[in-house]
């Protein structure tokens, strides 16, 4: 179903210009892994210049780890919505604190988000489902597996309606809906857990593919979430080869994105639609 | 004396939540340092949000280098205070300016810090005697060496008496002291020193010991800083191996910890408790 | 002309340290490249405190990516003006808002800045030049190639007479002068564009020669631009051997600088004066 290929290649001819208002603990690596696809980075976060960078870019990605540019965040929503420009939102630990809770509504209120990528604490949360979730990690009990994943296909399709939004929800197992289809991809490894920034530069790559793949931001969030894994699944073996831990795997994951091809995608690529 | 193998245990069973209120420099190099251990950070820094994360987390670490955050330190050290978990104090760049010096001092009125962990410079403008401390590298006149190690010696078990924490002034030499008992640790290498975040990335590693070691909070500073330096001794390795520098050599310290057994921690640990 | 062995054996024994008020994306590049020439880096930007720093460092890097401190960049560049410390501008982004057009010119006219290193982009901005620049990254159509040579240097001396400052406009082509003297680099290569931070380290790093070569701050800026460009070389030999991509690339451009005699910048160094 996904063109990788001309994904690809869309996204290096036209070099899209990703805004991102976004935390500082993995801001470096966001900005890198667009660059490694061949498109740009700009982190503008003021209040006083936001609107003008969204008018620019091709897309933007609010991350709620920027806790203090939800402001921000609205601002150059609007502006990107009004655009026609794709707007994802990472709602980074959005059920954790009463801020967070107060901010997520906020900007669910105000912007409208053509993707929501969290991990499954995080979109559980926004599924006005109970969750244990403390921290910006998902707590293993919210994690889908196998045994749950009829019932979690249908929570991320029912959030994707009410929300009109692609709904992504990351983890061992990535569950993708827009309200209709459904997508699981099977793609990573666990150490992607084990680094800061794996759903971070996720939502990131979402922007990249939503501009190279304007027609349908569900398969270009499926195409994002497939090189993500697959990004992963090669620092693995890197990992493994080279003995080497987390910090080494998450370079090697963005390395992974710059010197990636279809054929390689193509070969590993672990997804169903329906 | 220190049982690294059960330590290490625990953390793995455990996956220790620890709040860290840091700086942006390095904020980066903590998340993935806990991850590293098998805990989940929080970098969580929002005066509406720190009392919430404080109660959830299992420990907190307060980084000067924050210093726009000192407000949200004090809330969330208060809240972790009154519920008895492990707070962590790294004083980064404390005598260096009056701001610092001002912050510094009301931190420590406000909050009771189970640890102090800071370089000489550091550490010596907190116990009251004269440094040349410009910046947030020691400098080399307040460096302690085998030479005035009982003076320095001394100097760690006023501080820590005066204080109630424990004391660890982390250099070449680290001299830890709770204000009974002296340790000092020989582990580590000179390239340490060639990176930003070895001291935060050190006590980001407190906070996890601490909270898997509750029960002696002077050894879990011990085998924390035995760790480190153990794991600054294996990238050493690699880095003269595989001929690269400084950048690499941060990552193989966060990898070391990735992979550490509590065998490699024996065959290495040089520290000496009295 | 330049005598690399003298500015290297000059940065080895003091130990400048570098103060920069610079952007979240790229600070820990900047300050482990710092550590990498054998210097300190501090990243102190509180109003209440970067005049002290700027007091007791060797120089001052101001990095207008880091928007929201043009305040201290302008209360620290005053201090650093008037005690002759080197002070040097990174506009990044100067043309692409509103908010960075004031607040660039705020900076210019408030501090005397020595250096001013940027993009293709900003440097025509800055020169009154129509530019599309947009985000951070220079446009293609703004580049300085082979071509259009003798424009760009017209442009970057006229620029350095007007501002009383060198100007270094950074790319695959590097053109730098004082006003009187015009340098070309044509170090370096196409991977520095491909990730975040190429244009922050230089900046540092004219930072670190300047305090070395503080009898010529032309021969400074052009003896760091030749450096970053001979490190990106050496970085880019090891990526395509190492089959690794932009974020390794990143570290491996660090661990040149920390591994780097002059022998091997003499052998590599392309540039000319006239």
């Amino acid at each position: 179903m996904i063109n990788f290929e001309k994904a690809l290649r869309c996204i290096r001819e036209k070099a899209p210009l990703i805004h991102c208002i976004t935390n500082f603990v993995t801001v470096n690596d966001c900005a890198n892994i667009i660059l490694a696809t061949g498109g740009s980075p700009s982190m503008a976060h003021h209040v006083r210049e936001v609107e003008e960078v969204a008018e620019v870019a091709h897309g933007l990605v609010c991350n709620l780890g920027a806790i203090f540019d939800v402001e921000a965040m609205i601002l150059a929503g609007k502006r990107a919505n009004s655009l026609g420009k794709p707007v994802i939102l990472d709602p980074v630990g959005v059920g954790g604190t009463q801020l967070r809770r107060d901010e997520g509504k906020r900007l669910l209120e105000e912007v409208d988000f053509d993707v929501i990528r969290g991990n499954a604490s995080e979109i559980r949360f926004l599924a006005g489902q109970n969750t244990s979730g403390k921290g910006v990690d998902a707590e293993v009990t919210d994690m889908v597996n196998e045994e749950d994943l009829i019932s979690a296909e249908g929570m991320a399709k029912a959030l994707a309606e009410r929300c009109g939004s692609v709904v992504d929800m990351s983890g061992a197992l990535d569950v993708i809906s827009d309200g209709g289809r459904i997508a699981i991809v099977r793609n990573g490894c666990d150490t992607m857990a084990k680094i800061t920034g794996s759903g971070c530069m996720l939502s990131s790559l979402i922007g990249v593919f939503c501009v190279a793949m304007p027609e349908d931001y569900f398969a270009a969030t499926c195409a994002a979430t497939v090189v993500m894994g697959v990004c992963g699944e090669i620092a693995e073996e890197r990992r493994i080869k080279n003995k080497t831990g987390n910090a080494t795997f998450r370079n090697d994951i963005i390395d992974g994105v710059f010197n990636l091809n279809e054929q390689e995608i193509l070969e590993r690529a672990k997804y169903e639609v329906f």
